[in-house]
């Protein structure tokens, strides 16, 4: 080395100090903030070729933050505990709170590059996977859930000469490597990775590109890989800033006239249209209660069911009977394999995260039955009603919901949901009636009287989310409830042809 | 049927009903005492030979009860998420929360009661083990979570005869039978079972028996079933009521003078004998640290370790060097395969089970390591220190940990706990320096100058802790860390010991 040259690296080195101790102290600076403010998560995808150093930049990560609120997240195959419940289960279930970081190796994005590079999907495929994927992370960023997706770029022959040298030494000490690509055996196979990787770039529909981090320079790779999740924090607490912008400009007046118009455009409110005079004798009651109730064990019991599973969600006005009927489909399911969720305020574990978690934690393994006592659809009633949510919120809910529903549907989960609704009336004698009987009288709350006096707002409420979310796979039934009997033979026939479907 | 007979039958029937009408009502009654009072939880098993009836007289119960605060709980041989494990892990991850009624089919107890019934287990085996899941059940009553254990009696012949009837009936038409006694295959290990149940009328130490239910009649033998689940609900609130007043009764002075008392008791406070002066030269330090960092590398790597697991415990003085300490541990171990916990305020889902709940909910599988950053001995710290736990609940807590240490310990996980020590001068000094350097600053706060006005409570509750809970299967390692390099050292080298041992 000559002597200019060595005054030259010497130099590189200096100015590559100052920009990592730079770094480092911004780093922990906007973790802290993160941590302290706990409106929003960051999630960090590190992927790559095999080779590139994932772990190794992992490792940097953990040296240069603090490790409290810091988390990895690995996915490989998945185990049977992730296979018994839809593909998205394993990723809701270790969304991390706000307030934390979590680094993912692996992600909902794999499958697709797998496929791609494998060539087993044509570009539209891809492109229609990816894109799916967006839009639950366009949901997760309104939820101030950021995710970046990085890529350690490596020229395939170096890779697969790190890995080799990496394989040949003493493994015991070395960590284990990261490996994410182990069916690709082919060079040609990794060169589609490589171009699958590139394609997101002129992806659509909110796809965000992977970021592409050289990775021949070590040094140079974690330090990118660092200033990405800083840009990634900065954009995380911004973001959480512009969402609360965003509501807090929302003017009651606003809200009213948005709503207003929400309500024009909607189709005339189902509701109000339903017949609630139906009902049923006594003696018919019984019969067909029996037979539906028989029909509903053999169809939980059958073989065919282990790949299934069933989510009832029951929603309607207070007093319409919800708990009678819920009681009546579950008599006909085994108890070791249903559970019902009562769903009121969240725990504050719930809280922290976007409000469709605490319904994908219960998910039911396929052969259960999960019941709802109300359901995620809290978000469009109660949440919009009572302000809970913002109307950006609660709006933007409709689609997130009817994506939420989807994703079971093509796990194979039967969803059913149900309306029941009574009269003003109807209701009025009921919460009397609760009033003067022991056994009934927890059941009533000041709560209950005060949504009575918001009956309309419920009801548009209602009626636009049945407009909007009435999906033909998973379509409402309303139920004319103000005879109890008549609405629990609606809702067991409802849920058998569900199943027999 | 003469026509006295006709009369007593219908007299007989009006009694029953009766007795059923007012039985439901209390039931609903004290469970929503429950629900509401949020204090207590219970937990009923439901056992007996397989014909007996368990899953009718679950259904039953269904039936009587509101299903919001209900839940069923159902343990068979352990899936692989569960072998992952210690044994334990799979109950604690199901504790109902306070307010809440489940019913268990499967328990703690089968696998001790199949043993006997194989004639595997001698008698004092078995009443080993039975006891010592009886120390678990005295604890979970402290916490406030009761247990009944109901065994639903019916002779060998009888059973195996409803069983034979109802494994030929039309499968699909009814309900899946609850069967946990498969293996038992001859009338004598079904003879043997029987027999070890009503053992445990003879055992000590705490073990409640099982409440013998006669299940000839499905009748009667639900309507005792409902009526041992009301007699759990009314103790579970008496219970919740004398554990609340045991905690009243100990006025300050009291709580003093026990305090003394325990003071008196315990050997010379280990702590103040530490010698703080320890150090280590910057060269040595370097060295020995990569050396120590890739031995951990290689014993966290091998074979050996896919059967066990790591847990690390970190406790010591407020800027002891905890972070640095962790830091040096982590460094050395693969970031997919460990989680580092601290531990601050519980989580309200966390603050309704027993405080042990939280460590149990985070138990790393075989071949994981899990650091905490404080742990679970914040039960004997900061509660006691800070009279968040009543002494009764503290001093209590001492075995508790050791019980709960030892089933990880017993599922070859290795536990390695640190005191790390500073003086308070040289606590001072850190606490200023932190202040002085901005990307320390956040790990100042104004609790952190609270504790040191209380510096000697901690010292004692430390050295009380120490004496108590220094297990030689989990021994206590003092660490001197006014050098927080010696420090280090000293944490590796522990850890590699406890890993090697």
């Amino acid at each position: 080395m000559s002597h200019d040259d060595f005054k030259q690296k010497s130099e590189d080195d200096e100015a590559l100090k100052r920009r990592e101790t730079a770094l480092r102290e911004a780093l922990l600076d906007e973790q802290f903030t993160l941590a302290q403010d706990k409106r929003s998560a960051v999630i960090v995808v590190i992927s790559g070729p095999d080779g590139a150093g994932k772990g190794e930049a992992l490792n940097r990560l953990y040296e240069w933050l603090d490790d409290h609120s810091l988390e990895t997240l690995t996915y490989g195959p998945p185990t049977r505990e992730e296979r018994a419940r839809p593909p998205g289960w394993r990723y809701w279930r270790d969304l991390p709170a706000r307030g934390r970081i979590a680094l993912m190796l692996g992600s909902w994005r794999h499958a697709a590059l797998r496929d791609r590079a494998q060539g087993k999907a044509t570009r539209e495929d891809f492109r229609a996977q990816l894109e799916e994927t967006a839009r639950a992370e366009t949901m997760l960023r309104k939820e101030n859930v950021l995710v970046a997706h990085l890529w350690l770029d490596l020229a395939d022959g170096e890779a697969q000469r790190r890995l080799k040298a990496a394989r040949e030494a003493d493994g015991a000490l070395h960590k284990p490597l990261v490996i994410e690509w182990d069916e690709l055996t082919t060079k040609k196979e990794r060169a589609r990775l490589r171009d699958a990787v590139q394609e997101t770039q002129l992806c659509e529909a909110g796809v965000e590109p992977f970021k592409i981090i050289p990775s021949r320079d070590a040094r140079l790779r974690d330090l990118a890989v660092a200033e990405e999740l800083l840009a990634t924090l900065r954009r995380a607490i911004a973001n959480a800033n512009a969402n609360a912008d965003a509501d807090a400009n929302v003017r009651p007046s606003d809200a009213l006239a948005q709503e207003g118009a929400v309500r024009a455009s909607a189709p005339r409110n189902a509701i109000a249209m339903l017949d609630l005079t139906k009902s049923v004798t006594d003696e018919d009651y019984a019969t067909r209660l029996r037979r539906l109730q028989r029909r509903l064990t053999e169809l939980t019991t059958q073989r065919r069911f282990r790949k299934r599973a069933l989510v009832v969600a029951f929603e309607g006005n207070d007093a319409a009977g919800k708990g009678g009927a819920i009681r009546r489909v579950r008599e006909a399911l085994d108890p070791r394999r249903f559970r019902v969720h009562g769903i009121s305020a969240p725990t504050d574990e719930e809280a922290a995260r976007p409000y469709l978690w605490r319904f994908w934690r219960v998910a039911p393994r396929r052969g259960e039955t999960a019941i709802f006592d109300r359901s995620w659809y809290g978000r469009v009633l109660v949440e919009r009603v009572e302000a809970y949510a913002s109307p950006d919120d609660w709006r933007r809910a409709y689609s997130e919901i009817n994506d939420f529903e989807r994703q079971w549907i093509d796990a194979d989960y039967v969803i059913v949901k149900f309306w029941l609704a009574i009269s003003r009336d109807e209701q009025l004698a009921r919460f009397e009636a609760r009033e003067a009987k022991a056994t009934k009288r927890y059941k009533l709350t000041a709560d209950d009287w005060r949504n009575r006096d918001k009956w309309e707002a419920y009801e548009t409420a209602a009626g636009d989310m049945i407009a909007r979310t009435d999906q033909s796979c998973a379509p409402w039934t309303l139920v004319s409830a103000n005879d109890k009997k008549w609405a629990r033979l609606k809702v067991l026939q409802t849920i058998v042809e569900g199943l027999e479907g």
